[in-house]
C-alpha cells in the first residue's frame, strides 16, 4: 500500500494540439512545479528585504531568502501586537504587506502568527479596561485580516489558549480578557471577528498543549459552532524528538475532528537537548548553544523520519519548520541553515523527500485517442510534448477526463 | 481571622413565651442537631437492610448503618446501570426507593449515582445501535429522577467524561455515543433530561481527573449553558494523601466557577500505598490489603487534615467518603470501620470536628427586650429555657430579628 496516496491524484488528459487534433500516441513529459501540501517555514526575515537596514544586510538576507525558496513553499510572518503595533495606531502594515506580497510573487503561501496572544502582546493595551480590551483585540483582528485579504488568508487566529487564563510569568492584557471572558468566549468573539472579514480564510487555533485537555477545548469550540478551520500544532522538540509513538498519539487524538492539522511550529536541534526538568522552554537560556556535526546528522535524520510520518497522515496539510536560521527563538541550534546562510545537513535531506520522492516527474504516453492518465503528487504540473505545453493543477482525482491544449 | 466563618450565621433572635411575653435575661441553651454542610459516605449497605438476606444479616447491617449515623448527614446509592437494571425493564426501583427512604427518615440527604458512566454499564445497552442506546440512556435518566424526586434530589449524573471516550478496557455502550456525539453533546443531553425531570434537583457532573482538561471541560459546559449545578471531584488516594499543595491547586482551578463543589469520592487508606505506577486504580488487584495501626493513625491525621481545608473553603459544601468499611473498592483497608463494622481510628478523629470544633452548642442569654444574638455553624439548632423550647434552621445571616415561641 502507497502511504502517500491520499497526497496523490489522478486524471485522465485529453490532449490536442491548438486546432483541437487530438495528439495521438505522444510522449508528454509531466513535470510537477509545486505541491499542495505546504512545506513551510518562518520567514520573518523577508521583512529585512523589503524594508533593509542596508545595502550590505538586504543582500545577505536575499541570500537567505533565496535558500528558503530551494526548500519552502508558505511562509509565516509575524503579527505579534507588541511588535507590529508597539505604539497604538502605528501598525508595521506597510512593510509587513509588502513582505507577503514578496512571498507571494515567488509561489510562497503566507499565514499570519498570531492575531490574539498573551506573550508579546503591547504593553499600552493594558492601560484600558477590559472590555476595552477586548474591543480594541478585536478592532485589531478586523483591521488586519481585512488589510491583508487576498495576500495573507491563512491565519493563527489564537494562540495557546489552554494556559492562557492561567499564564502568570507577567501581566498582559489577553490573560486578563481571558479570565474574563472565558477561553471559550474569547475564542468564540476572536474567530467570529476574523471570518467576518474574511469567510474563505483558512481559521487555525494553534497551541503547544498536545493533551486531552487541547482536545476537549477545540471539540467545545467546535460544538459551539466556533469557526476554526484547522487545528494547528506546536512540536518544538528542544527536549528532544517525539519519536512515532507520541505523534501517533497526537495525531490520533487531533483527527478525531476530520479537521485539516498543520503542525504549525516545528523544531528539532542540532545541538545538546535541554534538560527535561524544564518546564518552560522560555526559561533555559544560556550564552552559546552550538551546533555539532554528530547533532546535526541527528536532526537531519528526525525530520525525515518526522516529515514522512506527517505527509503521510491524510489530515495533516503543513508543516512548518520554527527557525529558518540557528540562534533564532531561545538561540537554539534549530534552523536549516547556519546564521551565516549556510545549509545544514537539515537543509538537503528533506529536501530529497519535498523535491525528490514526493514530487511526480514522468512520462505519459497518449494512446490512440489522445489520452493518457496523470497519476502524481497533488499540486501543479507542466506537460510538454513537441508540440508546446501547458500548466495545469492535480489537486483531486476525477473520472471526467480533462482537456488541455497544448500550444 | 475564622477560617470556617464561611460555614456560619449569624441572626438576632427574639425570645417569648406562648402569650407573646418577651422573655428577658433568661438563658437559652441553644444546641445544634443537624449541620448544613454534608459530611457523607456510600451508604450502598442500606439496601441490604430493606432487603435482607437474613435476619441475621438485617442485624448486622443495621449495626453498620447505625455507626454510619453516629458520623455522617449524607449518603451515596448506587445507580449503576449494569446493576441497578441488569435485564432491560427490571430496574431495582422498589427496594433503592425503600433504602433511600430508609436515610432520609434517620435525616440523611442521598445522593444517586451515577445516572450515566462508561463503566459497570449495562450489556443489554450494546445490542442496540447508537441512537438507541443514547435514547434509553435518556429515558432512563427520565425515568429514575422523576421516580426518586423529593427522595433524592442530588444526582451524580455523569461521572468521568475527560476519559470517557478513550476509554478503552471494555467495549461499552456509553463510550460508543460519547464517541458519536461528543463529550458536549453527551454531557448536555443528559443534563438536559435530569433538569426537565427535577428542575429544583442539584446536579452534579463528576470526575477523577482534576487537571485542566476537566476544568476546560467544565467551562465550555457552562459557556453553553448546560445546567450544572456543583462541579464534583473525585479524590481516591490510594497511592498517597494529596497533601495541602495539591489541594489548593485543584481547590483554586474549580473554584474559578463559583459553583459549589463536592468532594464526592474521597478515599485516604490505612495500609501500604498502590504503587505509584499504577495508572488506572483498576488495575492493582491483591489478595489481601491489611490494615494496620501504624497507618490507621495516619488515615486518621490525612482525613482530619484534608476535611479541615475543605470544609474551611466557601465553595465546598459535600465531602463524602466513599467506603464507609474495608474491603470494599479494589479491597483497600479505606473504611471508617473494619468489615466487622468496628470502628477505626478514622471514626473518631474526625468525628470530634464534624460533631465537636465544627459543631455549635451554647448558651444565650437574652437582653431586656427578650432578644439575644445565635452565631454558629448553619444547620438546625434546639432552642431551651424553662418556658419550653424550640427548633430553628440557621442557614443565613440576616438583620432581621426572628421570632422565638418557646413552649
Amino acid at each position: 500500500m502507497d502511504r502517500f496516496e491520499n497526497k496523490k491524484a489522478k486524471q485522465v488528459l485529453l490532449f490536442t494540439d491548438t486546432q483541437g487534433s487530438p495528439l495521438k500516441n505522444r510522449k508528454i513529459r509531466a513535470d510537477q512545479i509545486s505541491s499542495e501540501f505546504l512545506f513551510g517555514c518562518g520567514a520573518f526575515d523577508t521583512l529585512e528585504i523589503v524594508k533593509p537596514k542596508s545595502e550590505e544586510s538586504k543582500a545577505f538576507f536575499e541570500d537567505r531568502m533565496g535558500k528558503f525558496l530551494q526548500l519552502f513553499n508558505y511562509g509565516t510572518l509575524p503579527f505579534y501586537l507588541g511588535r507590529y503595533e508597539p505604539v497604538e495606531g502605528q501598525p508595521m502594515q506597510e512593510e509587513t504587506i509588502a513582505a507577503a506580497k514578496w512571498l507571494n510573487a515567488r509561489g510562497v503561501t503566507v499565514k499570519g502568527h498570531p492575531l490574539c496572544w498573551h506573550t508579546a502582546c503591547a504593553d499600552w493595551l493594558m492601560d484600558y479596561p477590559n472590555e476595552v480590551i477586548l474591543e480594541k483585540q478585536l478592532q485589531r483582528i478586523r483591521r488586519d485580516v481585512r488589510a491583508f485579504r487576498g495576500i495573507i488568508d491563512k491565519w493563527d487566529v489564537i494562540n495557546e489558549v489552554v494556559i492562557m487564563p492561567e499564564f502568570d510569568k507577567c501581566d498582559n492584557a489577553i490573560t486578563r480578557i481571558c479570565k474574563q471572558y472565558g477561553r471559550f468566549g474569547l475564542v468564540r468573539r476572536v474567530f467570529e471577528a476574523a471570518k467576518e472579514e474574511n469567510p474563505g480564510a483558512e481559521l487555525l487555533i494553534n497551541d503547544f498543549n498536545t493533551t486531552n485537555a487541547y482536545e476537549i477545548l477545540v471539540e467545545g469550540l467546535l460544538d459551539m459552532g466556533v469557526p476554526i478551520s484547522t487545528i494547528g500544532i506546536q512540536s518544538h522538540q528542544h527536549q528532544g524528538y517525539w519519536g512515532l509513538e507520541k505523534l501517533h498519539t497526537v495525531l490520533d487524538r487531533f483527527s478525531q475532528f476530520g479537521l485539516p492539522i498543520h503542525f504549525t511550529e516545528n523544531t528539532l536541534i542540532s545541538g545538546h537537548l535541554m534538560p527535561p526538568e524544564i518546564v518552560d522552554l522560555n526559561d533555559y537560556r544560556i550564552p552559546e548553544w552550538p551546533s555539532t556535526p554528530e547533532f546535526e546528522e541527528r536532526q537531519a535524520r528526525e525530520v525525515c523520519e518526522m516529515y514522512t510520518e506527517l505527509f503521510a497522515h491524510p489530515l495533516v496539510r503543513a508543516i512548518t519548520t520554527w527557525d529558518l536560521t540557528d540562534g533564532k527563538w531561545l538561540g537554539a541550534p534549530s534552523g536549516v541553515m547556519t546564521k551565516e546562510n549556510e545549509p545544514k545537513p537539515v537543509f538537503h535531506a528533506p529536501r530529497n523527500l519535498t523535491h525528490g520522492d514526493w514530487e511526480t516527474h514522468t512520462e505519459l504516453v497518449t494512446d490512440d485517442q489522445g489520452a493518457a492518465v496523470l497519476y502524481g503528487f497533488k499540486g501543479t504540473y507542466s506537460l510538454k510534448a513537441e508540440e508546446g505545453s501547458a500548466e495545469i493543477s492535480l489537486l483531486a482525482s476525477s473520472d471526467l477526463p480533462g482537456r488541455i491544449v497544448l500550444q
